[in-house]
């Protein structure tokens, strides 16, 4: 907390002067909110020794603000700022949105579904995803051991999974022994799980711009400041990165390497490499998001595939590969973080879904994951060339071609304001992903994030016609 | 943040006692942990108004304390506490505890049973589970419709789910509609979102002395202060309770009103009524967990139906009554928090495991839990019975009868140490659950909780009897 302004020195004890300036002291910091409502002031001998000031100056201040209802005193127990301590309301935390770009009305939508167009939509479509195949798993967990139905999975998670994931991960070319694994619901949740393990309010974080748009709200949920890096077609701009790690010192760099959401694109082994150098001087760990890598015609440089699980943290998971309803997260990371990890998972009560890790382990190996990523790779393919030749003919240019995956962030012509096309979209029914919802520097105003598996449907270039 | 030290003002500027004087300053809040390592201590600036020294003399106290290594320079950004940043390490935030009396080793251990014999047990065994249900509860879920197996469940939990919660809540006796509930996995990990909403670090939560010991290995993970007021037969001490509302002015009071863990008792209607009072005297919120509210014989008074869900929040699950396997937990609250509440979940991926939740559904409305509840009552009543009997007979004084419910709160004779107790057990292959694992004060050193479940095995009382 900065100290308060300095007393001007030349004043008597008592003067009116001096008693405004300690008050101002105090409303200067409410106003800032390093004094948050309900939170205790400082004693009135605390405070008179930082102000240079006689007590009875301090307490004359105090009076003064209670009189005026900033602050309350409670007999006993010193003076506290006035009002109710609020709840943790992340609409509140950021200037008030509407819709077209508001993150936690899109992220409401897709997990609704609405009868809406959603072009811009982070999910596959339902009906691509084999039902049949889930069905099937389900029958099998039906059949499976009475433990599994009845009690806790173990606390690092479902072994058998966890030797799984540990294989896969490998696959990408970062060591990790199953030991290294722990299970939690969803990438999501690995995050968030993540991020309580190592930060604090006021910490930095340092994420990508553009970024998936639910990073943002959850590091406003964990009271951090979020600096974003720039992004270029082959990874964050690294003087950029320099600059930004040495001026902020953020605690963790979280980054996708492959097929970056929204802009699909995958680092380059020489990034790859001064990213890890940049981090390194500057003792910044990593966390590197997995959850689009299976989508991948063949792996990219991974950070933690270059460094080892050393400074880099890998989290993944399945939700958008699979099918939702497949609650499965997984974190790589150093073996001594492993257990005071999984001493806070459980004190939480994160993940151990016995029955859905038996469900997620079943899929994993009975074929139907491979098949299925198959089928979506092949169906994903055909969709984004289509895509990127419908856009491009609505005048929209793409700013670099994803080496998979099912996203496209496409430029308006002439610096446009794709938030105005977003609000023209929606009473038409369509909802759009304007840039601006991804960045955290509000930058990319004239960009769009695509979906191809949604982009297909005749109406929707029709209807992106209209707005544009 | 209080202010730091005066500085005696017939000092010179730059004298080597005012340039220690200001060193000391920051020595004594990075000691009290007012600056961590790794934070960044005041600007020049700011350190020399608030010391009332000119800012050469704190550029001359900063080099000192760079030069001893307490704080270290980054160039054009300032001067950071040195030490890395430390992760969030729960058994670290305490004293090192041996696993005789390490909650967070009990908690590891239930959930991989092992062998051992637990009397003292927070769970049903396995066998007193109907995995038979489950599997056609399972079975069942496997031929529902395809949007459950492959979307995302609503934001707010399972529709019918949310129904049915609503009124079984009413039936004990608090006035809740659907749309007042919130679906997450399990009654801990709706604590943890309710803390994440309601808390910040450094507030003060009120719990009852003794409580579930899990209750402070998650307000340990909030950085709260935690406070215990003791539980008398008919619920919490009132004059303690309201001594440490105002001394302590928490954010809200956690407590079981049915069957309160580990004591088993329940709350006596005039208590409640005087709870309540107390708490709008101060301001203070409720939490009140309904985890064992399914094994009353008929229902005790709720605090949230005295006062319906203003100024009380209702949390409970089904993993002590029915199956560690199904995951379940509910929120009830007042109805503007609702969607701020929704907004959080949403954003840290908690709940919304579709499948799991139509299973949950399955099971509570195919007559499963009905019948294990009433089996497991029937069960219970008779071992509880018993295990009063066998453990009276080994020389313990049992501290009040509970009403149902499968806990007893067990006294030593003499005040003996039940912490050695537990030690002298564990060799023996058997782990007891001592008294001070479930204090915020370290009290109740005479006591042990049972389970009445796991007390029948011969060997149970055999080894007890040999190490009491």
């Amino acid at each position: 907390m900065d100290a308060p302004s300095q007393v001007s020195s030349g004043s008597q004890p008592g003067s009116g002067s001096r008693t405004e300036a300690v008050a101002d002291g105090i409303r200067a910091r409410i106003a800032a909110r390093q004094l948050a409502p309900g939170s205790r002031i400082p004693s009135v001998r605390a405070f008179a020794q930082a102000m240079s000031v006689s007590k009875s100056t301090v307490v004359e201040a105090y009076e003064r603000l209670a009189a005026e209802g900033a602050i309350v005193a409670r007999p006993g127990s010193g003076f506290y700022v006035a009002g109710k301590t609020r709840p943790l309301v992340l609409k509140a935390m950021g200037p008030e949105l509407d819709r077209a770009v508001d993150p936690m009305w899109l992220s409401r939508l897709q997990q609704t579904g609405s009868g809406l167009m959603q072009p811009g939509a982070g999910l596959l479509p339902g009906d691509w995803l084999p039902d049949a195949s889930v069905r099937r798993g389900l029958r099998a967990v039906a059949r499976t051991e009475a433990a599994v139905l009845t009690q806790y999975d173990s606390p690092y998670g479902y072994g058998p999974l966890r030797a799984l994931i540990a294989l896969r991960v490998a696959e990408k070319g970062v060591q990790a022994e199953p030991d290294q694994i722990v299970l939690v619901d969803s990438a999501t949740q690995a995050l968030d799980l993540i991020c309580r393990f190592l930060l604090q309010p006021g910490d930095t974080v340092l994420v990508d711009d553009p970024c998936y748009y639910n990073f943002l709200s959850l590091l406003r949920a964990h009271r951090v400041a979020v600096v974003g890096v720039p992004m270029t077609p082959a990874g964050p701009d690294l003087a950029a990165l320099a600059t930004l790690l040495a001026e902020h010192h953020p605690r963790f760099y979280l980054t996708n390497s492959a097929l970056q959401n929204p802009t699909g694109t995958s680092l380059a082994p020489a990034t790859a490499h001064r990213v890890l150098k940049l981090c390194e001087a500057h003792d910044t760990l990593i966390v590197e998001d997995e959850i689009f890598g299976d989508l991948e015609p063949e792996p990219a440089p991974r950070l933690a595939g270059f460094d080892g699980l050393d400074r880099v943290i890998q989290i993944g998971g399945f939700s958008k590969t699979l099918t939702a309803a497949m609650r499965c997260g997984w974190i790589a990371l150093r073996p001594d973080w492993v257990e005071p990890l999984v001493d806070l998972k459980l004190s939480l009560s994160l993940g151990n879904g016995h029955v859905a890790a038996a469900l997620a382990h079943g899929l994993l190996t009975d074929g139907t994951y491979r098949r299925a990523l198959a089928e979506t790779r092949r169906r994903v393919a055909g969709a984004m060339t289509r895509a990127v030749r419908d856009l491009r003919a609505c005048g929209l240019e793409l700013w670099a071609q994803p080496r998979g995956g099912y996203f496209l962030w496409m430029r308006l012509p002439d610096g446009g304001d794709a938030a105005e096309v977003a609000r023209r979209a929606l009473p038409r029914g369509m909802v759009l992903a304007p840039g601006v919802v991804f960045s955290p520097s509000g930058g990319w105003t004239d960009f769009l994030r695509f979906n191809v598996a949604h982009c297909a449907e005749p109406r929707v270039m029709a209807t992106l016609r209209e707005v544009l």
